[in-house]
This record gives structure tokens, sequence and C-alpha cells, in this order.
């Protein structure tokens, strides 16, 4: 099965509160995205970064099994760039900068040989650039979009109408709070799935995450750190788990989804680790899937009297 | 089995967000503690309320499995007031007024014939009074302990001495922070594993809890709920699931204890859907066990590829 993100590429500098930081590493939506769901499938990628992307980036990406035949690197364009500050919950960030660049710019094309991509995800950008590729992918068994504050605030009638066009739908709950003005996480995941998906997952966080579908739901805790260093990415990195474990299963049901979920909290779990994705060029199949017996482990209720 | 519980009985106003509020109702920590586990056991309730004790609360707390031998009604005392106001988020509150009365009095003897309890529960009250119950129990098997931030701010060395003394600790998240120092939930877990309990679980209210036990971890998110009406009793009503079933399986394994917590987790679910115990009074085991299937499944990340 074949997975295709498109979403966008960063250079990032991160602050922490412990007083760490990281200047001009590899970041943005789309790497993490198919970084971690390389563990999983071949991932394809769309994306555009300027002339100034710096090449040793390349370097660091090529280890995942991703094609980057749609990264494009645009003459007389310069990178995006985020430059952010966590707060002391490490959960709460401010941007001290952001510098859209490339990514307000048209989306580069799809390469003809993804147009067959079964696995769709469309990583947090401008809702006009995620509408773009919807009509792209005719054989789409799955399509999930991501978003964030900004698009909801400046781009919300646009967003609505993706809503209506799409499988699946994941945010955070202060984006999905935002959406639908519904502070009670449950009642907003359910004002966002009468717009139109199928299903809706709301990450939490450190707080986990819930899925409202259809045909059902699943709550899940995130798995418990003991140190968070940078949670840049972690929300793109369980998507990652999440839909790279759909791929490789080509099982879309409710109960798969779950699980696709309990794989994307442990590839978030890995991310945070370690600034960029330094931590997942550490980490094999292997230990993903040692960490899930021990997710699952925690999550036992068992059974008694 | 026989399970004691020891905690505040009070008279509660409590303001909810959305202009709802419940005047002089029936509230205390060991009142919802001892309805939770009655579901599950025989509870015993320690607990001392002025002459002001209304006389309908006795009624609406009759219909309860719970030997009140040991509830005094004292002559030229009041009872426990408390009159709090939830934030928007209805998690955080303010306390506008607060009376201890009887709770700043001695605690009524502990009947003869309680004497033989294997399970302790030691609700949230001054941790002197937690520590004058300790040696009453000569056959316990397993005692824990709930605590508040009055305490740790006022009587961190007695609570101290008290972690020494106990089996297992109960927390919130922020009383866990303000205990250890330590703003990452499981490395605050450790710190006050470290000081002696076997095991700790700390409570993070809408976003569930998690278990540090020497032989293991557990970890859940809360029972999704579509509308909270009082949170009041939430982490007493998860406390009561939890030693209700403990007491009623006698296993005080990890594996029980997690399966406990999940019981806890349901109970509590119930606790906020009204105020006061009034949708404890509605329910019955079966709904109880209806409702942990429900919570099983979507804990469920079943088995795959």
């Amino acid at each position: 099965m074949s997975l295709i993100v498109t979403g966008s590429v960063g250079i990032d500098t991160v602050e922490t509160p412990d007083g760490q930081r990281a200047d001009d590493v590899l970041g943005g939506s789309s790497i993490y995205f198919a970084a971690g769901a390389s563990f999983f499938t071949k991932v394809r990628l769309v994306a555009a970064v300027g002339e100034d992307f710096p090449e040793h980036f390349q370097e660091q990406f090529q280890q995942f099994d991703v094609c980057t035949d749609g990264l494009e690197q645009r003459e007389g364009s310069k990178t995006f760039r985020w430059h952010g500050r966590y707060h002391e919950n490490m959960n709460d960030r401010d941007t001290l900068a952001v510098e859209l660049n490339v990514l307000g710019e048209a989306l580069p094309p799809v390469p003809d040989h993804y147009r067959d991509s079964k696995y769709v995800f469309l990583a947090n950008t401008h809702p006009a650039g995620q509408m773009a590729l919807l009509d792209q992918f005719p054989e789409a068994k799955l399509v999930v979009a991501d978003t964030m504050d900004l698009w909801i605030e400046t781009e919300k009638d646009l967003l609505t109408e993706l809503l209506g066009k799409i499988d699946g739908f994941v945010l955070n709950d202060a984006e999905a709070k935002q959406l639908t003005g519904e502070s009670n996480v449950v009642r907003a995941a359910d004002k966002v799935l009468a717009m139109g998906p199928t299903f809706v997952i709301v990450k939490k966080g450190e707080h986990g995450a819930i899925l409202r579908h259809k045909d059902g739901t699943g709550v899940l805790p995130a798995f418990p750190a003991h140190e968070v260093v940078d949670p840049t990415g972690a929300g793109d990195s369980f998507a990652s788990g999440m839909m790279g474990y759909l791929t490789a299963a080509d099982d879309i049901s409710v109960a798969s989804i779950k699980r696709a979920m309990a794989y994307g909290t442990v590839v978030a779990s890995y991310t945070i680790e370690k600034f960029s994705t330094h931590r997942l060029s550490e980490i094999d199949r292997e230990q993903i899937d040692a960490r899930l017996e021990t997710f699952g482990s925690h999550l036992d209720i068992g059974a008694g009297i």
C-alpha cells in the first residue's frame, strides 16, 4: 500500500523552559510525518523548500524510507521558518517568529507515479493547498487532514468545506474548542463529526487522544514520559504512526484505527525525547513494537470478579 | 472483606460556570467514597457531623450499603461546610468559603467491631487525623490515603511521615507537583514512591490517572463525558471504585489495582453527571459493570500486523 503526505518542511528554532535550545534544525509537519510513517510503509512526500535548504538536512532525512521525488527545492524561494518557545508545562508555546516563505507559494506538482496513492495525509498547511490536492488521488481509500489554530482563525469557511470532503480529521483540543465553541472535548469532537468526516481524533498532548468515529469511540492516554525534551512534531508523529499502521494493515475499521492510534502514541513518545527527528534516527520498528507492547500492558484493565 | 473509610462529611454549596448551583447539599470526601464503594462491598464509615446536620441527608445516604455506627453527630459542634465555584474548564475551582467546624476537632472513636478491617481508606482530611487511625487496624492488608493542597502547604512533615506508613497514596497532578517540585507527572509520582508507599496514583481529572507501583505502571484516560454537571467528589469516587473493587477481589496485585482504577474511573464518571451523590442514588452495580465494559472497549488497542 502507498501513503502520501503533503505539508510543511521547515527550519525550526526551538527553546524549552529548562534553557535548552536548538537553532535551525530540520522540522515541519511533513518531515515529522514522513520520518515516523517510514517505520511502517514506504512514504511519498510532496513539499517545497527554498534554495536555502541546508544540504545536511537532506542527509539527515535520507536514512528514512521516504520517496522525495515530490520534494521540490525552489530557486528564488526561501524555506519556511519557525521559532518557538515552550512554556513550563511543555504543552503551550509562543511563536516568536514565523516566515511562511515557500509555504505561501503554489504547491509543487504531484509526481505522476504518486497518483495511485491509497492513503493520503494532508499535514497541517493552508487549507487551500490541502483542497488542491484532494482531487489528485482518484484511488484514495482514506484521506486524513490536520490543521492549526491559524487556519481556523483565518480560513474557517475553506476548512469547513474541506471537512465535507475528507474521511478523517485530526486536531488538538484547543483547536477543537476554537472550531466548535465547545469546551467539552467529546461534544467538540461530535460537532466536528457532524461537519462531514467519518472520524475525528482530538489530540490532547501529554493527556492522550480521543477518537470519535461514526461507528465507535476510542480513548487513549499518552505514553508516560519521564522526560520531554522537545514536544515539537509530537502531533505529526502521532499522525505518522497512525497513518503508517493503517496503510500497512490496509484496514480502516474502528478497531484498526484504535490500534493505529496506539502506534501513533508510541512514535510521538520517541519524537519528544530529542530535538528535531534525532530520536527517530536512532530507533527501529522493533523498538516501536516493544514500546507498543509496554503501552498495551499499561492499558490492560484485565478481567476480574 | 471489610472496607473502612474515614474523612469529611460536609454541607456543600457548588457553583458551576454554566450558572447552575446547588445550595447546602450533602458532600464531603467520606460521603462520596462510602457511597461509591458500597456498590462493591459493605463499607464502614468513621466521621463526625455537627448538630446542624440535616435529617434528610441521613435519608439520602441510607440507601447506600454503609455501616454508619462510626458516624458521630456531635452536640455543640457544627458540620464542615464548603462553598466552591468551578472555572470554565470544570477542573480548577475557587473555594469561596470554608468552615472546618467539626473537622477541626478530635476524630470520633472507631467502633470496636470495625477493628478487624482489612482495607482502609484515609480520605482527605488533616494528616494528624489520618495518622491517628493508622494503628487502630492491626489486621489491615491495604492502607491508602488521599490528601489535598492545604495539607501539603501546612503539614508537609506530617504528610511525609504518613507516606512512610501507608501502602498506597492518591493525589492529583497539581498536588503531586506541589509535593515534589516536579512538573513532569511521572517523575513526580516516582519521587512520591521514593517516600515510602508501595504505589502512588496521580489523578488528572478529565485526563485520567497514572499508577506508579513498585512492580509496574498503569495509565488510564478518563471515561469520555459528554456533560460534566459537577466535578465535586470525582476524586473520592475514583478512590471508592478502586478500593471497593480491591476489597471485594481481595487482591492487591498490580493487575488488580489497574482493573480497580478502571472501576474508579467509571464510578467517578457517574458522580459528575449530577450534583452531590444524586447520580449514584440512581445507578446499580450492573450499570457500573456495563460502563466498565464500554470503557474497556474504548481502551482496546487489539492486535494486528
